[in-house]
């Protein structure tokens, strides 16, 4: 209690200060993005409308329009704000595990924990981001890169302990095991896959991609 | 010539024949399904209308509507035939090359070529098909499947002829590949990759998912 008063006054010291109307702003923000996060996540995207959201937030659609120029910039306000959220959860998950693969699979596993009871959200976003303006394109991936990054850290890690070959490719091997949990959410979706079936698969393909890649022992 | 002749009547033995009738509404059919590529080729999914596909077909969209139920069911029959086409023109791509790895990357090097000019309709249909009803994602797998027995047939090849492990789990290595091949078409999508960028990532993503399988030399 006493160390998280002192880290956040040492916090008011490093940032400026707001002043009443852009303190106010920033919280007007915030309450539009819980009141989207909530209806996204309850309803995917394309029937979540801004007047339920400016609803549900007990606003205007002015308002929110004077925050967010459209929907779209919306959802990506709240998707980068909880991609970043669950990065810290899943780096976290990692932490008591000594090998490369079960620091990948607690991530993972952490992973589809956080974010099966919004698999039509999980759907939504893959979809859309099959099919969007370059520039929207480049905002996903950022909003990305916290989760690719957690994966590429734990390869790190391996590669400095001497589990992991000197020259593996870890931007590729990442891209490959990112893209495969990815894809089982369509089990997920399709074949009413549930977390056990999901980890199971994960451990199995980040086996396959991890094997050419492990040092002689 | 001759020889064509020959098999012509074969087939013509085998199969029941059609009446005046039914050949006329196989026809018909089949008009529908050209002029509906051509247009989806073109525009993509949304765009194209069913009005534009009855014109495209010089016929009326009432015409179009006794053959398909909506435009979900056109753009499935039209997918399902072009892959399986497609499945065709990668397993003879592959007929010249006597490794795993050649024959893999002749075959994903010819999926790309023969479908890198409509990238915009291979986006909509990733997109969809992680949005759909799950009787849709049924018919998609459906037309997918002999795409991926492409590759699985080439994976069995392999450990018939030992390259492969005789414990090598197939079906995963195959979906596996099937995902990374699929996954490169984004940065065609947002990175302006050409067919050799795709060739050379999709050459180091086989290389890393069969590194584990290959049996001791």
């Amino acid at each position: 209690m006493a160390l998280s008063s002192v880290h956040a006054s040492d916090t008011e010291a490093d940032t400026p200060r707001l002043n009443r109307r852009q303190a106010a702003k920033v919280r007007t923000r915030q309450k539009v993005l819980d009141a989207a996060r909530t209806l996204f996540a309850e309803r995917g995207y394309e029937p979540a409308t801004i007047r339920d959201i400016a609803k549900g937030a007990g606003m205007s659609t002015g308002a929110v329009f004077a925050n967010f120029q459209d929907k779209a910039e919306l959802f990506e306000a709240v998707l980068s704000e909880d991609l970043a959220r669950l990065a810290e959860t899943l780096r976290s998950a990692s932490a008591g595990e000594t090998s490369t693969r079960g620091r990948l699979l607690a991530t993972l596993t952490a992973g589809y924990h956080e974010s099966l009871e919004q698999l039509p959200l999980v759907q939504a976003v893959v979809a859309r981001s099959w099919f969007q303006p370059v520039a929207a394109e480049v905002r996903t991936r950022a909003a990305i890169k916290p989760l690719v990054d957690v994966v590429t850290d734990i390869l790190q890690a391996g590669v400095r302990e001497g589990e992991l070959r000197q020259d593996a490719d870890l931007r590729l091997l990442a891209e490959l095991i990112y893209g495969a949990f990815l894809s089982n959410y369509r089990h997920a979706a399709y074949d009413n896959w549930g977390i056990d079936q999901l980890v199971s698969q994960i451990g199995k393909q980040v086996d396959v991609i991890l094997a050419g890649s492990l040092a002689r022992q």
